[in-house]
């Protein structure tokens, strides 16, 4: 065993992606010494991408004052890459729910325009190239902030430009592109996206997200309701239709604006991470990778990290071994690709027990060790 | 992968040693229909032990009616091998703590006789050569009854000759040897034997033993006393030193009995198992051995069934692979040789499920068929 790679999930509640791959770097150090561990902390759209994007590529922070879901000035920052090429933002880091307080939840009045002022401050400084995280939004706008932001004006039936939030989806008549930023058409924007909600509907961004964003019955009807009205709008505008294109519902909408607007792609979250990371170069000539998560079950196969890294190593015909705080259909994953999935419980235990993050580093050390000496026989 | 050896322990309270293997068998074949696998039963020295040599022998059973540890007669069988060659006796099945209730339970009384009827029956039978097992002894009578029954003759102070049970222990001055049986000579015995107390001291058979057979302080100061004086009368009478003997005090003396009057070896039952199994031919050309019981941990390489069958596999380089319900010390074991030491619990669980024998059975299958997948990349 020459070369080793180290691709974890959090475990969570107990170990950080990093902490558990330090723990199975660990393990193979045991047994092989001499091996290469290569390891890529894991983060899959949702908290801590920018962090390990950044890092990933020897990149930097750029702090930017922009405004908040309420449209108060935050200090904020988005990523740059090493090679000054892309741009990171995570859009929860402007516009994320954690920045407003239970009461002032709603997404009538919360908009994306904080995120469009960090791509226009990117756009400005020169970069063409975007990643952009989505999750944890406090916004149901379709984008329309982020949109106004780059330049895009929406009137209402008395010619009169329209205000921010979701209230103002249904109003909607026109658009006026007059004043978009000119470089937006040289810019591409690949969005980390882990939901598959169409735009609108019962399984769209207004039924399913707005509650926990602070709607209440009529406000979630009179969402989707504007966001219908806005889908067809933006058919008879650009052609293009996102109604029912799965992730066009992410952040409230977000994900559509980015379809309908923009030269935008939606992906998994592990996909592009793994993508940025160049993950395909570092793992060449390994001779096994090693994912996992606190739990690995059938939902494993669905866009999860341990199948992103699975679809990746398969490439190159690199074995993938899981290992978890807890495993379930293991058929199932087996017969997707998985060459080996293991737990890390040692015997009978509480949940308490095993998630105590000392143990669970030691299990997952002691349980790579064995799992390398098995396969190096 | 072309041959695995499948070769566990019960898994106490939970599966047998048979159903445990059968669990991992279907594991192999999960992943490799093609491969033989080969199985051990495995019963070492105790309960079970006589029923898998003579299985594992193609033998068959003799019954004979002979004296429980209090003399009264008893239906009992002890077992022969296919080839004629050699006679299984469990000593348990005769004269084991079992066959008396609580109140009868008495190391002054009880007696050893009954085992050497047995030997007995088989030496008028033919044979020569035996296999016994003397774990889970009633008696502390030093193998006195045994050989008593063998044709020795005990006799006191005053030239009469004694009688039974651990109480004639301190009165024995002169043995007589002229009416033993003139085919003991050529008989060979071999004692599957797993404890090392010595024959007598504070970790003798008295001190250590005595008193789960019914001994009360009195009786096992008085039982020690006479062990000692015995082994001096052994020493002066045969040359024989028995005294610090490992395993001289196993089943209440019986095993210093053997060493001191017969042609006999103590051995732990698992080397001794693996021998008469022929273990070493059958094991030939194997890829891997899969081993494991309940509980494996640093007393797992003392003589117990794992280390016993790590030792005969790394004479041929097979690597060996340990599953079990609850695992600990794995760098000791590790080190002592084991390849992969692997639990079989899937998620933090309690011990009560973990023991129901379909989950435990489940939960063999599907870590074998992760182990073997491994050792297959």
């Amino acid at each position: 065993m020459k070369k080793v790679v180290v691709a974890m999930d959090s475990f969570k509640g107990c170990l950080s992606s990093t902490e558990a791959e330090k723990a199975a770097e660990e393990g193979v150090k045991q047994v092989c010494p001499d091996c290469e561990v290569v390891c890529f902390p894991i983060a899959d759209g949702g908290e801590g991408m920018l962090d390990v994007l950044v890092e990933a590529t020897e990149g930097a922070y750029q702090k930017v004052i922009a405004g908040d879901p309420l449209m108060r000035p935050i200090e904020t920052a988005y990523g740059v890459s090493g090679d000054k090429r892309i741009a990171f933002i995570e859009m929860a880091a402007v516009n994320g729910l954690p920045l407003l307080s239970a009461t002032e939840r709603n997404p009538m009045l919360t908009t994306t325009y904080g995120t469009g002022e960090l791509i226009l401050h990117a756009i400005e400084h020169g970069y063409r190239e975007f990643i952009i995280g989505i999750g944890g939004s406090a916004t149901n706008d379709a984008g329309l902030g982020m949109l106004q932001a780059l330049g895009f004006r929406f009137y209402d039936q008395n010619g009169e430009i329209l205000g921010k939030g979701g209230q103002i989806l249904d109003q909607i008549v026109a658009i006026d592109f007059s004043s978009v930023h000119p470089a937006l058409k040289d810019a591409r924007f690949t969005i980390a996206c882990d939901v598959r909600n169409p735009f609108s509907g019962p399984e769209g961004a207004a039924y399913v997200f707005a509650r926990q964003k602070g709607a209440d019955g009529a406000m979630i009807e009179k969402l989707d309701a504007g966001m219908k009205r806005f889908s067809r709008l933006i058919h008879s505008t650009t052609g293009r239709e996102i109604t029912e294109v799965a992730g066009a519902g992410a952040a409230g909408g977000l994900g559509g604006a980015f379809l309908a607007f923009l030269n935008a792609e939606l992906k998994p979250g592990i996909e592009l991470l793994l993508r940025t990371l160049k993950f395909d170069e570092k793992i060449k000539d390994a001779d096994l990778i090693i994912t996992g998560e606190g739990r690995v079950d059938r939902q494993s196969v669905m866009g999860k990290v341990p199948f992103g890294i699975l679809e990746e190593a398969n490439k190159q015909g690199i074995p993938v071994i899981v290992v978890a705080g807890s495993i379930a259909d293991t058929e199932v994953l087996n017969k997707a690709g998985f060459r080996g999935i293991f737990s890390i419980v040692p015997s009978p235990m509480s949940l308490e027990v095993a998630m105590k993050p000392e143990a669970a580093k030691n299990n997952i050390s002691r349980t790579v060790a064995q799992i390398i000496s098995l396969a190096t026989l």
